[in-house]
């Protein structure tokens, strides 16, 4: 198995239309995503400085997408780990075996989670001594 | 060819868990959609009493969430007229050969559109009298 790296992750920025009557971000999902969206979620009204995720996945698939204020995403393989600033109209890709803790940075901040599977109590990895010893053996 | 009517169309609620960390919304698109999302767009900073849509497709079927604010939308299938107020965490399943008017009721009102064909400019349906052409034929 390959194992997915923080080295490999990359952000998007999708094209936003604005005008008077607002802004429109379009994201076309044959070409940028590996996987059908079974599943999304999204969180809304997140203090500023709130930081949440703290988390991997074993099995999941997930895309991070940014739709108000400023998402700040520190991502980690257990070997190395990199931080992304996500602006709105923008996102990345979280393959499983990554740990992610995203920090809301600004009131309004609002994060889209496209995912691939169905929710599963079984797939959270908590820590990363969890996902150091989960990789070890993959 | 079975056209779908207004008479048929009906509003999701979708789980929000909130807590101190903000509000989080699940929507499972597996049993939702009759469709797979290959294109998502969202309007955000759209003004208050602002009307955007106002227009149909010949083939996109669409799904419309709302995930801030407060949006009115008006359906129209060429023969009966609906009004639906959609709140964060709810949506509502848009199928090709109706007209949509949606106006944004307050400040931050978020609407996102899951479709399931890529953008197509000879998709839309500009007006109601070429909606109830169209609708002759079919």
């Amino acid at each position: 198995m390959s194992l997915p790296s923080v080295a490999a992750m990359k952000m998007d920025t999708f094209p936003t239309i604005r005008d008077q009557r607002g802004a429109l971000t379009v994201v076309e999902l044959g070409s940028l995503l590996p996987f059908t969206v079974v599943r999304l979620f999204f969180m809304t009204g997140v203090p500023a400085g709130t930081a949440r995720g703290q988390h991997g996945h074993y099995r999941c698939s997930q895309y991070f997408l940014c739709q108000g204020g400023r998402l700040q995403t520190i991502v980690s393989d257990g070997a190395q780990e990199r931080t992304f600033i996500l602006e709105p109209g923008q996102g990345m890709l979280v393959p499983p075996g990554i740990f992610a803790s995203e920090t809301y940075l600004e009131p309004n901040t609002i994060l889209q989670v496209l995912c691939d599977r169905p929710y599963e109590k079984d797939d959270y990895i908590h820590s990363m001594d969890e996902l150091r010893a989960w990789r070890a053996k993959a």
